[in-house]
C-alpha cells in the first residue's frame, strides 16, 4: 500500500500542456473524496486575487467540498471575467464527470499571472483524470502542482486515537513569492477522520499561523495562495471525538504536518542553499517578536550574508533596529547557532568568528536574538538569497 | 577654477588605512567652512544608530557647525561607549587642529558595522588633513566617502538671485542598504549664501522627502544615514533674501541637487544595471501612492524581472495589490515606459510585448500605474536586482 493512501480520497494527475503545449510534464491534478468532506482553508491576503481564489473562497465559506482541481503553469490571475468563466467551466466539467454538484469542486491554480488558461486543452483531460483516479496516486498529484519547485513536498502523521487511527497527509508547492501572510503556496491537507467544521476552522487557522505564515523566501505575496484541509472523505470515516486528549493529538499532528511542509517550502525556495531559523526572544509581545524576526528574515543584506556564510552580525542588528519595535540595543544578546556573539550589547571577546562561520556552513542553522524587553518570542523560517534566485526570476517567463 | 569650488568652504582627503591598514585609498575627508555655518540635516530612523550619528544629532539640533570629518570603511556603529569616545576624540582632535570649538565638528562614518574605529591611524592623519585643506579638493572629499560605490556622486546648481549668484554643491555616497526613509547614504550639501536656520530646516526636509526618501536599492535601513546641509560658510556670504522669487529658486535648486544625487545613488546601487522610475497615479492620498510605489520598487520578483528585461506586468500588479492600499484592480491602467499594457483592468490586445521589452532594454525606464481612486501621485526610484548584488553582499566583509 502507498504510504500516503488515505481512507476516502483518490488522486490522479495528467500532463495537459498548460505551460507549454508540447510538454507532457504533469500539470493538472484531481483530488476527490468518496463523499462531500468538511473542507476549510485560508487564501491570499493580496487585493489582486486570482479567479480560482474567488471561487475557492465560496467553497471554504460553505465548509464542504468533494474535489480539488489543481493546475500548475498558469495562475489564472488578473484574467478578468473570462478567467472566472474559465475556472467555473472547468469545475463544472469536473463535477459532471464525477456526477457531483459543481459547488463541491474547488479550483486551484499556480503559475504565471495574466495569461488566459488553455481551457480547451485542460477540459480535454478531465475525463482521463476522472478515469485514472485511485487511492495510491498521491505523489503524482503532489508532483503535478509544482512550478519552479525542484522536488515534491509531502508530509504524513499517524496517531492512535480513542476512536481509531488518525492519519493526516499533506502536499504543498512553494518556491518563490513567499511572503508576509502566506506564500505562493498551495497546500492540501487530508484527514481520514471526520472533524466538525467549526473546530477544524479554528485548529487549521492556528496551525497556519504558526507554520505557513511564519516562512519567507522573498517577501512577495502571491495572488493565488491557498491552504486547504479536507476531513472525513469516506462513508467509513470515524469521527474525531470531543475529548481533550484526542483533540490535542489531532492539533499537534496537524501543526506538525503543516510545519513539515512549510520547512520543505523554504528549503526548496528559489535558489535557496540554506534554511535559517530566525528566533526572537524577549519581545514585548508576539506581534513585535514576529515583526523583528520577519524584518531580519527578509533583509536582502542579511540573506546575502547567510549565502556567503559570513557572520556579519552587524547587519542582523541593523535589520532588527529598523523593524519599528522598541528595544534597547545596548542590552540585547545575539547568537549564530549556539555561538554567542553579543552579550548585553557588547561584542564577545575572543574567537567566536571561526565558530560562527562553522555554524553557517551547515545547510540549516539558527540566528537568535534576545531583546530583553518582555517574554514573547517568535520564529520565522527563511532561506539565503543567492545569485541563482536572481537567475531563476530574471528568466522565469522565458 | 574647480567647478565645485564654493565660497567659504575648503576640502581635503587622505588615505588613513581605515578598512585595510596597508591600503592608501582615500578614506578620510575633511570639509570645513571659514566661519561657523548654519547647518541642519536628517539622520537615520534606525533604532540602532551609529556613534557618530548620536553626536551629529546634537550638532544638527544646535543648527551650527564648521567642519565635517567623514570616514569610509568603518561605520563605528554598534561599538558601544568606546565607539562614542572614539568619535568624540577625533572631533576634538580636528577642532584643536583647526582652532575651533569641538562642538562645531560633525563626525560621519560609513562602512562595516561593529568594528572598532582605527582611531590611532585616523588621528595621525588629522594634522595632514588640516594642512591639505584647499578650495578645490571637493572631488577628493567626494571620493574619500565612498564604500562599494563605483563612482563619486556630485551635483551642482547655480542660479542668479537678487542678492548675487547662488551656488549649491552636493556630494553623496550610497551603494547598498538603501531603504524606506533614507539610504546608507551620506550626503553633504553646501550653499554659498547664508540661509536662516528655520527656513533651511523646512526646505531641506522637503527636498529630502522628495528625493533621498524616495529611492530604494534593497529596502534595508542603515545605522548611519545622514544628509546634512551647510550654508553661508564665508564672512563674505550674501544672505538669501526673504522674497518669494529668490526662495523659490533656492528651493528648486536644492531639490534638484538632492534629486540628482539620489538618482546617482540608485544608478550606482550594488549590482544595479538599470534605474527604474516607479510612478503611481490616481492614489487616494500621497502616503498611499508612496506605499504602492515602494512596494513595487522593493519587490524582489519585480526587480529581477527588471534585470531580465522581462515585461512581467503580472508581478507588478501583484506587488501593488499587496501594498495594503485599497483600489479596484479591475479599473487600473499600467504602462512600461510609454507602452500601455493594461487599460481599465484589461490586458491590451496586440503586440505590446516586444515594444515593452524594447523600453526595458534602456538603462533607465519607467513603470506607471494609475489606481483610478484619487488624485495623489508619487514616484520611487529603484534599480534592478542582479546576481552581482548577491555576489557583492555575500562577500562584502571578506
Amino acid at each position: 500500500m502507498d504510504k500516503f493512501e488515505i481512507e476516502g480520497f483518490r488522486f490522479s494527475a495528467v500532463g495537459a500542456g498548460i505551460k507549454h503545449a508540447d510538454s507532457d510534464r504533469l500539470d493538472l491534478a484531481l483530488i476527490a473524496s468518496e463523499r462531500p468532506a468538511t473542507t476549510v482553508g485560508v487564501t491570499t491576503t493580496n487585493l489582486v486575487c486570482a479567479a480560482p481564489v474567488t471561487i475557492t473562497r465560496g467553497c471554504l465559506q460553505r465548509g464542504i467540498a468533494q474535489a480539488l482541481l489543481i493546475n500548475s503553469g498558469n495562475a489564472n490571475a488578473y484574467t478578468g471575467d473570462s478567467g472566472l468563466a474559465n475556472a467555473l467551466f472547468l469545475t463544472k466539467s469536473v463535477a459532471d464527470s464525477l456526477g457531483i454538484a459543481h459547488e463541491l469542486v474547488v479550483p486551484m491554480s499556480t503559475g504565471v499571472i495574466g495569461q488566459p488558461l488553455p481551457v480547451d486543452r485542460m477540459n480535454a483531460k478531465i475525463s482521463e483524470l476522472t478515469r485514472l483516479m485511485n487511492p495510491s496516486s498521491f505523489m503524482d498529484a503532489a508532483s503535478a502542482i509544482l512550478t519552479t519547485d525542484t522536488t515534491p513536498k509531502t508530509a504524513l502523521v499517524e496517531k492512535p486515537l480513542s476512536n481509531g487511527p488518525l492519519k493526516i497527509a499533506g502536499m504543498a508547492k512553494g518556491a518563490g513569492m513567499m511572503a508576509p501572510n502566506m506564500a505562493t503556496m498551495l497546500a492540501v491537507v487530508l484527514v481520514n477522520m471526520s472533524v466538525e467544521e467549526s473546530y477544524l476552522r479554528k485548529v487549521f487557522a492556528q496551525a497556519n499561523d504558526l507554520t505557513f505564515n511564519r516562512i519567507t523566501v522573498d517577501g512577495d505575496t502571491s495572488t493565488n495562495d491557498t491552504a486547504i484541509i479536507m476531513s472525513g472523505g469516506s462513508n467509513q470515516s470515524k469521527a474525531l471525538l470531543d475529548n481533550d486528549m484526542d483533540r490535542n493529538l489531532f492539533s499537534q499532528g496537524l501543526t506538525s504536518v503543516c510545519a513539515d511542509l512549510a520547512r520543505q517550502i523554504v528549503k526548496d525556495g528559489e535558489g535557496a542553499t540554506k534554511v535559517v531559523e530566525v528566533r526572537v526572544f524577549g519581545a514585548p509581545d508576539e506581534f513585535s517578536a514576529v515583526r523583528v524576526s520577519r524584518r531580519i528574515a527578509e533583509s536582502p543584506l542579511v540573506k546575502t550574508a547567510f549565502h556567503g556564510e559570513d557572520p556579519n552580525w552587524g547587519r542582523i542588528i541593523c535589520a532588527a533596529g529598523s523593524a519599528g519595535v522598541k528595544f534597547d540595543p545596548s542590552k540585547i544578546d545575539l547568537w549564530i547557532g549556539s555561538v554567542q556573539i553579543v552579550k548585553s550589547g557588547n561584542l564577545i571577546a575572543g574567537e567566536w568568528e571561526a565558530q560562527a562561520k562553522q555554524e553557517m556552513r551547515l545547510p540549516e542553522f539558527s540566528i537568535s536574538i534576545d531583546l530583553k524587553t518582555g517574554l514573547a518570542h517568535a520564529t520565522i523560517l527563511t532561506c539565503d538569497l543567492s545569485e541563482e534566485y536572481v537567475a531563476i526570476n530574471a528568466d522565469y517567463r522565458s
